[in-house]
């Protein structure tokens, strides 16, 4: 089964107390991708602008990702700084060059609006919706989004919500845009605003799932030297709406099987710098740290 | 089989989002008690005030706790005054009154320094010293503390550490008390002090558990609607000491049926004010909550 990510491919800079690293590949789509490519097909919709390294487009390519409509735009690429300090949970932001990505308009091809599983990654949510209008024939939609967004494009967000299945939210930007301080409460409140299911990463707390039928709740995978949080979430993502995009029918079992593959997925990004770890990652690393995981907490 | 707690039983203000309850029936102790007589029998070391309601001693009496050390000197309860708002994961303390716990000695009967299960709620602690030093074959010696005692009285908690199984903090006091951020490092560093494992209380974000042979994790059971979080800590350390000193050998399944079966006490707790839930708590409550819980993450 194949999967389209629309997100961002980005030059990030961090300082988290394992040092400094100066622009790595990174992003949203990128960090997404890692993990979903272990169980699908992956598409990426992004732009970089001119100064985009040919040897990061070489890098995405060699892992299998197809890079039909990656657009190289006149400008510069997409540069976030930031720093992560103490517990590593939230990250401050010291510096954020928009770049090509101000005026990014995504192309998809004939062959691409076919694609059924679709990950908004976080964008202008005006991006998303360009987007998903394209896809002819989307089974299951997911949406990312931030702070930013819900406060400067709440309107646009909320109308959005309306046609996703997913809303992936850090717990902070779920309580913001449902208004509701009870984590239940606020999924239930999103819930009732369009998606099918709402999804809330808790980062180094884990991650808790709601829909109708049912809640579940994982605590994340204990990783003992957090290196670089950046792009966990993503890769949470990735691992997620990968496993579901090759999964027959989704049921119950088959979500909370695919949120333990996003919290393994993610506990290996957060173990080197930006997409250092995750980019070597295999299936079968997956798999072994899978059982170890189920270890934690299956009485 | 019996276990000995040792805390405080105290009249409790509280004030959350769902309402103000006064001098309502509370303290470690008690908490712990609730959860723990589910599974064992428990005896009570505590002091109160002439001015402790004796209806409080027949209800406490009445959950079947053993009370022969429960002393009652002259002058006043043991008071607490506490505020949630938010998320309701810290309370502000608004007032707390001593009384007769600025002078409290425990006593113990002969028949009970025999019990070999311990637990020292959060007291001062020399005063959790002078119980662990009359009690004459401690198999399981839990220990609770606040960062007040791991800040005023540093010296003498991690000379205590030494002398006990395992030391149950939240996140914010093993942060504070190992000086380390992640929550593994912190659980390291800890048991390097002397107790065999660490138990770190996450709030909603459920708990982390280490020893040197293996780390679990549970999130906590998804609960809608919090009335009262005060006393969940105790409550879910009174569930896992009282299941384990129920059980006939403490191995890795046994201690994780423990943290659930304490996770999922703690679940009742929060859902009405002081003890009004877990007063009435069941055996047949927990093991049906179990089950649900098992649900929210096992796939």
């Amino acid at each position: 089964m194949s999967i389209i990510v629309l997100g961002t491919v980005a030059l990030d800079t961090v300082q988290t107390p394992s040092g400094r690293r100066k622009e790595l590949l990174g992003g949203s789509a990128a960090h997404f991708s890692m993990a979903a490519r272990l169980f699908s097909k992956v598409d990426l919709i992004a732009v970089v602008g001119e100064d985009f390294p040919a040897q990061h487009v070489a890098f995405l390519k060699g892992r299998g990702l197809n890079l039909d409509s990656l657009i190289v735009s006149r400008g510069k690429t997409f540069r976030w700084e930031g720093q992560y300090t103490g517990d590593l949970n939230s990250a401050l932001t010291l510096d954020t060059q928009l770049g090509v990505l101000s005026e990014f308009k995504p192309q998809v091809s004939l062959a691409q609006r076919k694609i059924r599983h679709i990950f908004l990654a976080n964008v202008d949510p005006d991006i998303q919706e360009s987007l998903l209008a394209k896809m002819r024939s989307p089974e299951l939609v997911g949406l990312d989004s931030m702070n930013y967004w819900i406060n400067t494009k709440r309107k646009e967000l909320v109308k959005l919500l309306k046609r996703i299945d997913i809303y992936v939210a850090n717990d902070q930007e779920a309580r913001v845009l449902s208004g509701q301080s009870n984590l239940i409460q606020a999924a239930k409140q999103l819930c009732s605003w369009g998606p099918r299911m709402v999804l809330i990463k808790k980062g180094e707390h884990g991650v808790l799932f709601y829909n109708k039928q049912f809640i579940f709740s994982l605590p994340a995978y204990p990783v003992a030297e957090v290196i670089d949080p950046t792009g966990a979430g993503d890769t949470f993502a990735g691992g997620f709406m990968g496993y579901l995009a090759c999964v027959r029918k989704i049921n119950a079992a088959q979500i909370k099987k695919a949120l333990a593959y996003g919290t393994v997925a993610a506990s290996f990004n957060v173990e080197e710098f930006g997409l250092l770890r995750t980019c070597r990652l295999t299936r079968e690393d997956l798999e072994k740290r899978l059982i170890k995981f189920k270890g934690c907490f299956s009485f």
